[in-house]
């Protein structure tokens, strides 16, 4: 196989503890009318919010209480056009970067949302420029930060899709580890795991090319000596760093290399339970990992073998290690991180059928190293309940 | 040390053997206009030229026979207004693609190059956004194609200084490893030690960061493994990928860390003697590794100690090697790459002075690990003669 990749980004990073105090400066070069987008609790983002206050910038604020729909965008977009903002600063987890960058994308653009979503909507391309956007992570997982796409939940039709342009990366990610030290042990888990799930699906992935895997190698090593310590000291900065690089580079990945089965579970689960995306990837991952490396050696695809064994020597830390002990690293680690069952959120085998087949249909499906039939999809969700 | 850094990168990249096909295709979306910057011969352009001209696309040539110097860049300016060009397309070495990037840059910018240019110029700021830029290298060592910075010659001032804007990244490189299959032996060893160079000066630099130094191991590895094969059989395309790769890994890395004394002392050797800046750094590299290594063990630098063992058993694929196995390996590699000695080009003893005046005020000497003294200054260049 020769090499053959693409890859791109367009996103300036500023990575480390205290960068945070530096977007004032970089807003300066950006706008002074800012849309300041967080969560539903804005005390993490008070101190940004105050430096920019003393000064000439205009702040208006948006809440996002629960993950964005096409409601939550309409009234952000609504808000950015009425109030004339000139740029949009995300400062908060993935659903808050994610709403961000959707109203930053969405404000010069005729039309509605649906006009630009995938799989339920018509799927045109942006035509105008995004507004200047900065995104700022509270937590370590989405890696939204360095991200083309935006999650949207759509309830009517019981999915999470995603409006996604190469116009939409991010302009600025600022990722200031302090930010995620006050983040609760069951948050830091479930985010960790899906920065986990993006470095492990990207890596293994049908389209998985060396120079991600420089990104994929780096993130799990990260994970593997950090996300216990995260989870048992939140206060831990130096795990919190790793954690944060590793979401990071996990979001590298997946804007240049499409994911796997978990993540093509995650989408149609997300849309149909309240269940946090990142719960969802770590009960479904050991699963999609056992599963997929049955049908891989069926297959005989020895170049995905050698990549599943590498798995599980990095995340073991034991050069000796073969496939399945990554397997089993991957199951203890959701035990020792105490992320409940799917059936926890109400999901049971009733459900099963409907959501493998809108995963079939889902983008990141794409990515899984083996086509899946529908035994194989079923299993996974036997064995996740 | 806290995990703190900045990563900055502009490009789409397209790596792959025949992905050079594809730029007709990138070019529709850019402009009809081109400008083509080729070296003296235009052969390579060929093909690229051929399939343009067959479709709805004007094209002009612009040849660049030598390094890029203020005159040569004012005439592409000028042409490239003339002619009304859209967009501009770099075919060819580090030279070519420069010239093109520093072209781009400046025709939409008011002024000349030197109000733009660092060290001898104005150092000015672009305000204006380049034309739209496509880089094909057609050697494997700069990394010009993932790079924000042009190097020009100045023959008045006997120095090679940049041009340099965060506006100044390419917006696509191709990177077509095939086209580096006709390079003659004697440039493959000297631009791929160029590459070799970046990434083990910006993987010791003072400015160091463990997301550019997962480039800079991805990078060295595949040095290590194909350096020699392409140079002995330039056909070998395995090889040419490796070092295709390894060059942009580099030119990443370069693009956010600053080198070291190697190529501190490279812009004033390569503005005062017709010596390749490819040919410099590989007669360099040994010297300044070894110097350097005595400082940092002086001041007890353990960070750096321990990169320069790294460095060792990447090059030498021998995890006990220790860092003067790395010297010894760089030694021996010039030596079989047959790159003559500095005083093949001119240059003897009374020059050193002024090659240690000029190196520390060079931009890249801030990387280096330890602040070398004229004395050891003066060391490496005895040593590299």
């Amino acid at each position: 196989m020769g090499l053959n990749f693409e890859f791109v980004t367009a996103t300036q990073i500023v990575f480390g503890t205290g960068t945070v105090k530096k977007v004032r400066q970089m807003l300066e070069g950006m706008g002074r009318n800012i849309l300041l987008v967080t969560g539903e609790k804005r005390e993490r983002a008070k101190p940004l919010a105050e430096s920019l206050l003393s000064g000439e910038f205009e702040v208006n604020y948006f809440s996002v209480g629960t993950e964005p729909s096409a409601g939550i965008i309409s009234e952000g977009v609504k808000m950015a056009r009425e109030t004339g903002c000139d740029v949009v600063v995300g400062l908060g987890g993935g659903s808050v970067i994610d709403s961000a960058k959707a109203i930053a994308a969405l404000v010069p653009n005729k039309g509605e949302l649906l006009d630009y979503l995938e799989v339920i909507g018509k799927g045109q391309k942006l035509l105008e420029k995004p507004l200047p956007f900065i995104a700022i992570p509270t937590t370590a997982g989405t890696g939204a930060e360095v991200t083309k796409n935006a999650v949207i939940h759509s309830p009517e039709h019981r999915v999470k899709v995603s409006l996604r342009s190469p116009l939409m990366f991010p302009d600025v990610a600022v990722v200031d580890p302090e930010l995620t030290v006050s983040m609760p042990p069951e948050i830091t888990a479930t985010t960790g795991m899906d920065a986990l799930t993006h470095l492990l699906e990207t890596f293994v992935s049908n389209q998985a090319n060396p120079f991600i895997d420089t990104f994929c190698r780096e993130g799990m090593h990260r994970v593997a000596a950090s996300l216990k310590k995260a989870f048992e000291n939140g206060t831990d900065l130096k795990a919190r760093e790793d954690m944060s690089f590793a979401s990071m580079l996990g979001g590298m990945s997946l804007a240049n290399v499409k994911l796997g089965a978990v993540h093509g579970f995650a989408g149609p689960m997300g849309g149909m339970f309240p269940v946090p995306h990142g719960a969802v990837c770590a009960t479904l991952l050991p699963a999609v990992m056992e599963v997929n490396l049955r049908a891989v050696t069926q297959q005989n695809q020895q170049q995905t073998l050698a990549k599943y064994n590498e798995v599980a020597q990095i995340l073991t830390g034991n050069p000796e290690a073969g496939a399945t002990d990554g397997i089993q690293w991957a199951r203890e680690m959701v035990q020792f991180l105490n992320i409940p069952a799917l059936s926890a959120f109400g999901l049971s085998a009733a459900d099963f059928p409907v959501l493998v087949e809108k995963a079939k249909k889902a983008s990141s499906m794409k990515g899984n190293p083996v086509e899946l039939n529908d035994k194989y999809l079923l299993e996974i969700l036997e064995k996740s309940v």
